[in-house]
């Protein structure tokens, strides 16, 4: 069986084979072809989309590295896409940073490189610039990879939490928790049947179904922390409370029934794939009908709404309201 | 004693308080401030520079996490800046990403936080968006970051490996091997006397200082694999051979004693703030000089040419040439 050994990631032979013979294959772009130490890409290629640059980075200790709906690979493109298509430009080049374990099995690091490729060709992004790093077996769980990401924002959208008023609404695009959910229920080994699989998924075409309509004032994707974390983000920024209604919120039923045996709720649960968009409440209705005419959108539903009065509620099923605090800790480490 | 725990990344208020006493306090710069999932830079501060996005990435293994002359954050910074700078660029924009193991103490985290928001602040970068995961105690050692850089390449510069021909020259622009002999001393407790600190430096100035000379071929700044690596990507880029001249490479005496007594070679030891340029042969006086006129650059030197027989060979102190291969495997992991 073929691993990986130190010998990969030190700047002699065998790391310019790993780096020939599998990165440049499977990533294969002219930007990643020159082999210089760093991507040039050409910054027409950017202002003919936008007047600003969107960057950001996420790094990926996911334990599991396979799950149902995905794994490690496609949730390192996924998460940092999502990360730039939410401020309204469409993620076109990625950086990947790898650290591998001595000893893990070639053919694992063979299928995520594989996933990160196909991902990322399906959606117009290209891999253009990338690193290895070998530890020693033990200073490493297996594999972990951050990536970074650059798309530009286009002149006519200026998304941004500062931007929510009370009045405004909150919509999310789907079913919450399913990527936490799949996690917790692999993991744990709790074996409860149903349970969906991750909703690790580029949100970029969702959004460009929306992102002409009016109204918009903030769009993020709820990853750890849940739809309450973004909640609290969102509050924070603008200055005004959240009220989201339980009985709105939109929850598989294997979801919400994992919740209830754990004591756990979804609001706090990861995705991988879903959006919450904060709108003006008359444009609210074109946005979800935009979402839904998707099939990533669905389940898009109102949840939500801001007000004037600060903190983060929830109306539960009996019409009771109740605050919803951001958990000191999530219920898992190592959910992406 | 104040650890990192699990809570701090997972995506609650145990996070959000890191992020917001440690990384945003320390790294503080309005991008960063705004607090979207992505920094958002305008593309009118990219095109004023340049017509080319450098962008480039780079995790962070080292160990010690401490080491004479910098610590894994100023690394972390100088190496993804010079990745930058070698293309001509000024690197200005940085992301981060960082791995904490659980039961990392908070005083080492916050002492190379510290580190790279002053060695960043100090050439003009800043960290603009970033990313903070936790593992449990094990699964990590210690303390991994990711670095992502950016910057716009001057219109008129254009260099790369591939323009270098037979008869051209190579320079570089210090002593070699500081970086890796000073690691080696250290983590095999070699005690070996007047082991000079690492080089570890960003080295826009530096390449400031020449930038506007002509006959510049190409840049690259001596990492794993040392000049040796670079020689060999050289050679591969532009179908050349590369001689080094062993009498003329500047080797400080106690890595020269160091490698005698491991029986090692300084070409392969690894640089973290050493240029190599390509240049003509009639522009490289100029370049040298502009060179040594920077304290960083105080021993720079021509130490090999290009030529058109294939191949990396080293003419050693007698005179007889042998070839130099690239090493299966670099002596030592986790040197960055």
């Amino acid at each position: 069986m073929k691993t990986i050994t130190l010998a990969h990631g030190n700047g002699g032979q065998a790391m310019q084979q790993l780096i020939g013979e599998l990165f440049i294959r499977a990533f294969d772009n002219p930007l990643l072809g020159i082999q210089e130490d760093q991507a040039r890409i050409p910054l027409a290629e950017l202002t003919a989309c936008g007047d600003r640059l969107a960057f950001s980075t996420d790094s990926y200790v996911i334990d599991p590295l396979f799950f149902p709906g995905g794994n490690i690979g496609k949730l390192a493109v996924c998460g940092t896409a999502n990360d730039i298509a939410v401020s309204g430009a469409v993620p076109r080049w990625l950086s990947c940073g790898f650290i591998l374990e001595e000893g893990l099995e070639m053919a694992v690091l063979e299928q995520v490189v594989s996933s990160m490729a196909a991902t990322a060709h399906a959606h117009g992004m290209a891999i253009v610039t990338g690193d290895t790093k070998v530890v020693p077996r033990g200073a490493a769980d297996k594999l972990f990879i951050n990536t970074a990401g650059l798309g530009a924002i286009p002149a006519d959208i200026h998304w941004g939490a500062q931007h929510i008023r009370a009045g405004d609404v909150l919509i999310v695009s789907g079913t919450l928790g399913d990527h936490g959910a799949t996690i917790l229920n692999l993991r744990e080994q709790l074996g409860i049947e149903g349970v969906p699989e991750s909703d690790c998924a580029v949100l970029t075409p969702l959004i460009q179904a929306v992102r002409h309509l009016p109204g918009i004032r903030a769009m993020r994707d709820a990853t750890r922390g849940g739809v309450n974390g973004v909640a609290h983000e969102f509050a924070a920024s603008s200055g005004c409370g959240i009220e989201l209604d339980e009985r709105a919120l939109p929850v598989k039923p294997a979801v919400r029934g994992l919740c209830e045996l754990l004591g756990l709720e979804a609001v706090n649960f990861a995705n991988e794939g879903r959006l919450v968009i904060a709108a003006e409440r008359a444009a609210a209705p074109a946005i979800i009908e935009a979402l839904r005419s998707h099939p990533m959108g669905r389940d898009a539903t109102l949840t939500g709404e801001v007000v004037a009065r600060k903190g983060v509620r929830l109306t539960g099923l009996y019409g009771v309201k109740r605050t919803l605090e951001l958990p000191f800790s999530e219920p898992l480490p190592r959910i992406c």
